[in-house]
């Protein structure tokens, strides 16, 4: 076999680990952690489904290539929830080191590509890294949604809280933020959140 | 809340069920057995970094859209073996009915786009089906590699039936075919599968 071809296939190999990295959010149904794979799926089809709601034009080969690796980092660095943020910035060097390590297991020039990507989408610094952020941001809260809540309980978050986090999705898409804030807010009142 | 972006939304919720649909092989470290959302992330992946092997130029974010959606008329018919030739035509009745049924649920022009995508997919009725059925096949087949051939043992799957049944690969991609007739036997021979 070429070694290209190896590489690719090393690659392939290393980042079915993600499949064992569980996120703080549950499946819709409630039944169980989702997992980065589910995750990344979920959020790729959601910009299929919804890109028609982005602020602007986007390439969305682009945006879904991005959600596809997005959190393949974690393999390296874990999950931590969106709302821990001291622990997310100190994550955040583990997660650089991981990006490297993972996607050098790539040839060189897919590598780079990826790894610049990457880089893109956490920096939302395009138009496609906006619209991605949104959907990231958007499909946990879908979960909490249809589960009152649940993982915002356990992780005793505000609805201040989860508003201001969040709020980047506007940059993203304005129409489902507004849709988005209104779900929250609905959760907020109807679950048992204390608060 | 506008009805086109509440039936996107139904839709979207619907899908999360294949996160419970579990496959017949096993993850790449054969801890337990795939899921259906895990499986289309992966293999949405593959596209991505095997695209220079496909037989013939490839329109690829329409390879990775049939990859993302492929599998969901599993949520009503649920998975069965390639190897199972007998049930897999049984099935297909079932699978049918799934997709008017699943995509159904999305507004009118996005139900007839899925609809049509899924069809072409499982007809293999293009380059970009055909190239997306190779990677849909290969990835069970690298599982089985990596797990001493864990799921042909299970299904008692000749060397011979793993090859046939697989052999459409070589549509999507004689290169990546070459690569995996090669490690299909030598799985065969190294592993203790009895026939």
């Amino acid at each position: 076999m070429n070694s290209r071809l190896f590489m690719q296939l090393e690659f392939l190999k290393e980042i079915d680990k993600i499949k064992d990295i569980f996120r703080k959010t549950k499946l819709f149904n409630g039944s169980r952690y989702e997992n980065d794979a589910e995750h990344a799926w979920h959020i790729s089809i959601m910009a299929l489904i919804l890109a028609e709601y982005a602020n602007d034009k986007v390439d969305l080969p682009k945006v879904i290539k991005m959600l596809l690796i997005h959190d393949i980092v974690e393999i390296d660095a874990g999950d931590v929830v969106v709302y821990d943020i001291e622990n997310r910035e100190r994550i955040r060097k583990e997660e650089i080191k991981a990006a490297n390590r993972i996607f050098s297991l790539l040839p060189k020039d897919q590598s780079k590509e990826y790894l610049l990507l990457w880089q893109e989408f956490e920096e939302r610094a395009s138009n496609e890294a906006k619209f991605a952020a949104a959907l990231d941001r958007i499909e946990p809260i879908l979960q909490n949604y249809y589960t009152n809540g649940e993982t915002w309980k356990e992780f005793n978050v505000s609805q201040e809280k989860v508003l201001t986090t969040n709020y980047h999705i506007q940059e993203g898409s304005e129409i489902l933020w507004v849709y988005v804030e209104k779900i929250i807010k609905e959760t907020f009142a109807q679950s048992n959140i204390g608060l």
